[in-house]
């Protein structure tokens, strides 16, 4: 999944369909599906849960997150 | 709802008329009616109920929150 | 007075000449009557009350509020 | 001077010339004579003061204070 | 001095070739001769002293301060 | 590698496909490949570590690092 | 040398090649040879050591500082 990444919005857009890991500015974490993405960073996740430390907190289903409040985006299976 | 999702205000547009919960940066929870947004992310909900740690703090009508302040937005059911 | 709000800033249009309370990030709230605002929520109140935890701390007349110290705008009755 | 004010900037021109009392994010008030004012909230006082808690702490005469640090402005006497 | 300031700026403008004063963001204040600034507040400053609580903690020459970090410019004697 | 650079970002493309170390605000180090990056220097890492006072506490394949969040970027040989 | 600044960029031209004391927000301190600076303040410094409290940390080579986190920038000898 490496190859083919010119611009940093390519890693997003080769995991959409599969879940990734972001975390946020204030410590949590969420994990989910990779819907959709701008280029502020905004994402949508479905099947989502957040995490505090490695544990499930809560689970919704869709959520929007607002990119100005991510500090990392990772694929759960690189 | 997950289908048709291109962009992350999909589920946004897809949830005007629902309630929805949005969590802002200083760790207040709002539910809500989706009324309005825009591409800041500004919101206007209805019948607004303000939530710390799952309960009812104070109830609104309608309200206007500032899109900077926003960590997620989540339609209530998914 | 929910109805017809397609865009946020509607709502603080249809608010306009009324009362509203204004809660900030500092955890103050202005309440008093819009009299203007703009597109970065810049707004101006008129019979502005400064309130601490539901209790008046200070009055001033007409007040310039910076948009972006702003967390949610809500009319008095709705 | 509430009347005639269609947009918040029109408050701070009609206060040209006039006392202002400007509300900082570091809980330090500035009271002083508007001289001017741009779109980013920029402002310039004359015979300025800065208070914390109602007290005089230092005097300056004029004054440019930087506008992403205001929560608000207001005419000393309306 | 405060005659024909009709823009923030045109203190600034004023100011070049005097002392002024710069307060920080972090409590931090700057004192040295004005000798350049920019629309952003960028400023570059000459015989520069950091100060706290009014005493002199480390002299610089010529320095470079990033306008975003600045609350607040006065000249020295006005 | 440090001749050619004119612009900063000059050093990020010459870093490309190798080693860097990135600082992040709030005191965590990542650890990895630089794959890309962009004008808002979100950078994307490949075998990335997650570092804390020199130690690794996490692994992650790529992944996609907020510019906002970054303070600085070395290559780890230079 | 602080003859012909007429902007502040000026100044970080005329460092160019030459040591430099950069003041970061959280307080740490890098020194090193000005490579390259942008309009965003992004820079490169070489030869760069990371201070705190007048004590080197850690060295390292080339490193690009991302403009957002910088306070201040002063040539070492002026």
């Amino acid at each position: 999944m490496g190859n083919g990444i010119e611009r940093p919005l390519d890693l997003l857009n080769a995991s959409k369909g599969k879940e990734v890991i972001i975390q946020l500015k204030n410590d949590k974490q969420f994990v989910g599906i990779l819907k959709a993405f701008d280029i502020h960073i905004n994402v949508v996740l479905d099947n989502t849960k957040e995490m505090i430390n490695g544990e499930v907190k809560k689970s919704f289903g869709l959520t929007f997150l607002r990119g100005d409040t991510i500090i990392f985006i990772s694929p759960s299976s690189t």
